[in-house]
């Protein structure tokens, strides 16, 4: 559904909302895709949404639902849903969704629901809840058809047919040996096109891209990128198959961990919520501007250590903004360009000082020329070629700097394994701010001779 | 293959380069994964890369490193291969993936190379060609399997054993009418597991997702995402199914797409080539920086303006870093929310004047939190209370003022249709240093009439 005709549903469910068109609403809401309900949710009061969903139908519908809203919102919508009603959808969730929002549940209410659901969904969630929610172990769903390599592709079509009616996403099957171990795989494609009596190990592919339950999901996300697969199987330390991560949501992940480093770099929090209240985004927000209120306040001493430079010179200061601009703006761009290129992989630490010396060529490059129009402008305007020099060069060690310390600063943090993104934002920026006003008036006290 | 592997392979290859140890380069390179070659690739000297080429085996294989070597190495990798052999591989790539290629070639390159290919491959390369690049036209692949609805279940496995071989993603079979017109989907599961005469009218879904062909790759990519589908078909101004994008390629996009708002926001272009010389990336980066500059001398000749305020205290000059680094940074933050909001599709452009508002008073809240710590060091320091509340105030309004242009200034750009990521960037750290720094002395001169 595109983005004018979810407009569209929007503005006729709330009419209808408005007018109490219950039967009306319960033909709409039963026969629109769970994932456009969910975004149709999103602008919608908590009150508006639960009388929705008391007109949902059908439980698989409710299920897919819960799957596809977002946290915030499914967790204010279940707060005083009956467990039963609760426990009876969560048995349709894929059972990565349900150990994620039991996660987000007090110990206590997730026992009890737990507790409600059967022993087999229980199981499979309680095994999931063991492992970090932001490994392969965490996102990975555990039905997956798993066949042993003795059995013949008419065996296997049966088997589709009879034991894995329910499983998610049966585009591959694994093929595994006598101890479980995953040896082999097979698309369902390969399958029906090769002679019924034919055994799995004849056609399996052998060369199977398989993750350990520890590896973080970016990790996954990528092998999943590199090898256009539709899903990777997870495997226990025996090389026992556990599990499958599938690309619907390594699509979400890559989508999430693209906005996450986006927020970070920025200082602004690391979840896209514009849900949030003024009060609490303000708290999210509050800290990251600490580093930079430190920053100029260190900035201001600076300052004030050359106070008698500027007695003397008072319109040095005029040029300050300048001088902190060009530094801030090119010392981003490299930033930015570290930190992207160690998210996608294309970088690698190995590159470091390679990469911080292309980068202080650039800044140099770059800051000889804004430099030189800048001492141009100076000299044109005050006929003070001794000023436009020390500004000049100001701006050449500004963005020298800059280029120098925005590319290396996510590089090291990166290697002592603190997330680059993180520590970018206000820790390059700030620094830059100090760097660049106190050469600026190092090398005007030096040149002015004040 | 993880990181660690990679760079292990990477080093066993360019050892075994060095020796020239032709037979041992030949085993690894034909049994390593293309998508592993492409990467080690990337770390190779033209040299070392066409001698790797030259060991490969099969055709097939070198389809498929073509189709994973980023852009700018293909190219030169192609650049004295024989016409002949590039077709040869062009013919067993995915046929948007040569249109990709093609696009990128002098006409007259073009032409020879889609002469040499067979007439079906060229036909189908000619059709996508006419297709805007980023548009789902752009990126679909001609390659589907369609039938008609009174075909039976054995029927369709009969066809995909015999006219859909080649299909790269054969886990949707679409259902068309006498007309070509889409008309349902079943997944290839259903058609094992019902009845061998059941006719795919009576099991496939109707409420099919389809997109025209000239839709951007962007909302394609949302769509994926939102209801995790495989693929999606596309069709022409009369329903008529010409081609479907692959989830392997929307993944692609959705990285590159979230890569290019990274650069396009911190100015830095809109690829992340790090094998750029530092000459061209310079050349990419310098235009980005005039707006900053642009700023600097704007912001010098508004200080310049409050020459005698300024002249009567000079220590004024000390808090310009703070006020414009504590504006910078909140406009990014509420500048970057929104851009990724609007990316993701999690903003709509209804709801500005509500962002905006609210951005106003985070940034107000946020502004007395630290303006008035700044009053207290200020007092603190110079016992000055009406220096204190000055620069207060001036943090106060710098803050305010930037989180509002750091959330309106993307969301009008996106209104009137330009890229919100490119224009944000610099535009909205340009007017911020700039008003903030007006603002400031506009106070100062007011509150301590000088």
């Amino acid at each position: 559904m595109s983005v004018d005709r979810t407009r569209l549903l929007l503005d006729t469910i709330k009419r209808l909302l408005r007018r109490g068109a219950t039967g009306h609403l319960r033909k709409i809401v039963n026969k629109t895709h769970a994932a456009d309900l969910a975004v149709v949710f999103r602008f919608l009061r908590l009150r508006e949404q639960e009388a929705l969903f008391d007109l949902m139908d059908n439980v698989e519908h409710e299920a897919m639902l819960f799957s596809e809203l977002e946290e915030e919102i499914l967790l204010k919508l279940i707060e005083d849903m009956p467990a039963e009603k609760i426990a009876g959808i969560m048995e349709q969730m894929p059972k990565d969704d349900v150990a994620d929002l039991l996660g987000k549940l007090s110990d206590e209410r997730a026992k009890a629901l737990l507790d409600l659901m059967t022993k087999e969904g229980s199981e499979e969630v309680e095994g999931l809840l063991g492992y970090d929610a932001e490994t392969a172990g965490g996102i990975m769903v555990p039905d997956f058809i798993a066949l042993k390599d003795a059995t013949t592709a008419r065996e296997a079509i049966a088997a589709l047919q009879k034991d894995y009616v329910d499983v998610e996403m049966p585009f591959y099957l694994y093929v595994v040996d006598d101890h479980e171990n995953l040896v082999g795989v097979i698309s369902l494609r390969e399958l029906v096109v090769v002679p019924s009596e034919t055994r799995l190990k004849s056609i399996m592919a052998t060369d199977v891209v398989s993750v350990p339950t520890d590896v973080d999901q970016e990790e996954v996300a990528r092998i999943v990128a590199r090898y256009n697969v539709l899903a990777v199987p997870v495997v226990d330390e025996k090389n026992k198959l556990v599990g499958i991560v599938t690309v619907d949501d390594v699509i979400d992940i890559i989508r999430e961990e693209a906005t996450e480093d986006f927020l970070k770099m920025a200082g602004a929090g690391d979840d896209l919520i514009e849900s949030q209240s003024v009060l609490k985004s303000t708290r999210t927000r509050l800290p990251w501007l600490l580093a930079s209120w430190i920053g100029g306040v260190i900035a201001f001493l600076i300052i004030g250590h050359f106070e008698s430079t500027l007695n003397k010179l008072v319109y040095l200061a005029a040029f300050i903004p300048i001088i902190m601009g060009m530094g801030g703006n090119i010392g981003t761009q490299s930033s930015t360009i570290v930190v992207r290129g160690l998210a996608t992989g294309r970088l690698n630490l190995k590159q470091m000082w390679e990469v911080a010396f292309k980068e202080l060529m650039i800044g140099f490059l770059l800051g000889f020329f804004y430099g030189l129009l800048l001492g141009f402008v100076v000299q044109f305007r005050y006929d003070a070629w001794l000023l436009g020099v020390t500004v000049g060069l100001a701006v050449i060690s500004s963005m020298t700097i800059a280029a120098m310390v925005g590319s290396l600063v996510p590089m090291v943090f990166a290697r002592i394994n603190i997330d680059p993104a993180v520590a970018t934002g206000p820790f390059v920026t700030t620094s830059i701010d100090i760097l660049s006003v106190f050469f600026y008036f190092q090398i005007a006290t030096v040149l002015l001779r004040l």
